[in-house]
């Protein structure tokens, strides 16, 4: 069977997200930090990395953007996927009143936390605060984290679906050694320095603008070498080999410092 | 004495920030969580909050591009801050096996940690990380905070500037009640959001092209109520108060869904 690396522990969204994209099933392969999934596919001892780019509610994961800098691998699909959140623990609801899990997580769950009076613990994983849970032994206790990592370790779930907001997904980027198949619905994604000039990206997206290539997205990282210059993350419908897509991409060759494309692959739809 | 709110534990980088900021002096109050730090400066408990906004190696904190969205306060300055690492504990370097910090402060190190082959622990916080250290009374760990985090938990500094990266800069906003005078080298910062159409952004850009207003900042946020609507978050060198500012604030308003000018401040340097 084929295998995905996802960061964290089992029971982890990204673990959810990698089941849910690969419909004929997946082996997957948890590693503790992000470098380590694109390393584990780089070197071959998985077919796929699962990294999480940005959610809808709390914007770009900035380390996974800095890794799709470095890495030798493609993009090869994309995932949206819902996040729902449960209150996890041994006991009733009125019970508890101290809730760990990660800050985001919390952050998601704010107004039921203040409803309920919780005082919130951050800590690193949300998979991860149900670890912590079993080993504190705290009756008043509860954590934040998917049903699934409910599951796996064995602790009931007291309140499903606790999210202030439905509107909560999670994108993820699939990457593999290979370039992915046009499909003849695809989105492309580019990453570009450009010179320190004023009107230097203006330049560059009045060629997309020109082209009409439709942009789905723009992102802007420093780069680790001059402080506050950027890298440029950009998404658009369309396949690299369209010509007028190619066209673009010669085109702002003479306006940028770096280009690399990441790759283009299907589109995905929301669930 | 002017009071100053900040996010986190005494010794954290964003009271270090205030002191920088303030030369005259400002006594600094710490909050638990950012939205705290913005709440007591609009109840007037403090006169002063510190954001951090922007770090020149890991980007943006989106959590505080949130919260401006919705504050009262104006921005009234800014703060570029140099992040230097020190390694703190009890032992020499070499008895160390295992180092706690931030993520991201353990990602700014990771040269040094390999290099010493370090096993690293995430925790919530640089300077909370000493506290933990102080609890656990394990001889053999280290944690990674500031200089003056160490001098006020009375912990021993085993190693400074452990940075992989000397251009390690934070960027801080200083938000108040009341909007700053004009200083004749300020920068304004703008939060708004775009028509869902193709180039409505381009549209947008072109229009500071034309006035020749230099951006020096773009950022994009998703919006909470759509997933993949973002609100823009633009920085740019002048005063609102100035014609050729305020007469492109007027004309972007007709391709706006929504237009918050947060401020115009004094620009600051690089120490």
């Amino acid at each position: 069977m084929l295998r995905a690396a996802f960061q964290g522990e089992r029971g982890a969204y990204s673990e959810a997200a990698a089941f849910y994209f690969f419909k004929d099933g997946v082996e997957t392969v948890p590693y503790p930090m992000f470098y380590d999934v694109l390393e584990s596919t780089e070197k071959g001892k998985t077919e796929y990395s699962i990294l999480p780019i940005e959610n809808s509610l709390e914007g770009s994961v900035g380390e996974s953007y800095d890794l799709l800098l470095s890495t030798t691998l493609n993009v090869v699909g994309e995932i949206y996927y819902r996040i729902k959140h449960c209150l996890i623990g041994f006991q009733e609801l009125k019970k508890i009143d101290t809730v760990y899990s990660h800050p985001q997580a919390l952050g998601q769950c704010r107004k039921f936390i203040q409803e309920h009076k919780l005082k919130s613990v951050p800590t690193y994983d949300t998979a991860g605060s149900v670890k912590i849970l079993l080993e504190l032994k705290s009756e008043s206790s509860a954590c934040i984290a998917s049903k699934r990592a409910a599951e796996i370790y064995k602790v009931p779930i007291i309140k499903e679906n606790i999210e202030d907001n439905a509107n909560n997904y999670t994108r993820f980027l699939v990457l593999a050694k290979k370039r992915q198949e046009k499909s003849g619905k695809d989105k492309t994604s580019i990453i570009f320095s450009i010179k320190h000039v004023p009107g230097a990206l203006y330049s560059i997206l009045e060629k997309f603008n020109l082209n009409k290539i439709n942009l789905t997205k723009i992102e802007s990282r420093p780069t680790k070498s001059t402080p506050w210059e950027y890298n440029f993350y950009v998404d658009f419908e369309g396949n690299e080999n369209e010509p007028n897509i190619a066209d673009v991409l010669t085109r702002i060759k003479e306006n940028t410092v770096f280009l690399k494309v990441l790759g283009s692959y299907p589109r995905a739809e929301l669930s």
